[in-house]
């Protein structure tokens, strides 16, 4: 027996992105976003509605970054996403976060989060929320990456947003590999 | 020190959405999606390309549903990812599946994903693969509910689609509340 929640933005997983730009001025803000995910190649979309600071930075600067929240930065993800950039203009310092400029967009990397996409604003629109970055480069630390060069996730400890319980998980272990040959199931 | 690993389609948590809809004869069809997300309110943003025969489904039908993948079926859910429903019509019996028609959509509900997303289709454009759904319900088995009558993810237990090193991941522990007062934080 299901039990029916109506329309609600109801996903698992959510992720937990942080979000950061630029002012006019070089300061940085950043946001935490669940909503939005890969949509090409090349392409990520994401829905930001046009009153965040960091969305006006955007438009002000044509690029943002997308870093991965961390179980190791939870508590200042969480923060980015629930103090305004309008009404608290040093946001990412009292979030305890350093920024450098990335190497390829002209959008501060958290020092921090070390993990990120790197995007160039593509479009916006602001009626539905739907910003657009083509990804550019993404770019991890050296600490969070296993013996082939990739990321592990089991080091990087990105967060998982639990939307309906208002809650952060952890990643888990890994429980098999992708792509295997479909036609040995049956 | 960060590596770049150039303009890839890499974030973290990915999803492991299982998108299904019926063909005009009534034969329901199912894929793997990692790209994507909720892109509004009421509104699913996902990257799927024409050829797919759950996407011609979703064009004919106009209705698909998105269930979440879980570590108890990641096996089926790798399968339907990996065999195209062009040369394996039977590819849902095949995974072990079974359905039953949505009560809001005129798309299938997997029985054994016991938490799913119905949508209607509100555009889909071939050049870009941006298929939009209008989110209508999200329904869930009771079997997977917390004693709030809320999704509970420890019994859910949703896969995370690890696209770095093509693994699935399960999902870990709470690890904090969100939404907290950000102001405690200093």
């Amino acid at each position: 027996m299901r039990k029916n929640f109506g329309a609600k933005p109801l996903l698992y997983p959510q992720p937990v992105f942080i979000l950061a730009a630029y002012d006019a001025s070089g300061t940085p803000n950043a946001m935490n976003a669940a909503w939005g995910g890969i949509t090409e190649e090349n392409e990520v979309t994401l829905c930001i509605s046009a009153e965040h600071k960091t969305m006006r930075n955007i438009l002000e600067r044509k690029a943002f970054t997308v870093s991965m929240g961390t179980v190791e930065q939870m508590v200042a993800c969480d923060y980015v996403g629930v103090v305004s950039g309008n009404e608290t203009p040093d946001k990412v310092t009292r979030a305890g976060w350093h920024t450098e400029k990335s190497a390829f967009v002209d959008a501060p990397l958290i020092c921090e989060l070390p993990m990120a996409v790197e995007c160039r604003l593509k479009s916006y629109d602001e009626d539905s929320c739907r910003l657009v970055g083509e990804v550019v480069n993404v770019c991890a630390d050296e600490s969070v990456l296993n013996d082939k060069g990739r990321v592990d996730p089991a080091k990087l400890r990105p967060i998982v947003f639990d939307a309906m319980n208002h809650a952060y998980l952890s990643p888990g272990e890994k429980v098999g590999d992708a792509f295997r040959d479909g036609l040995t199931l049956r």
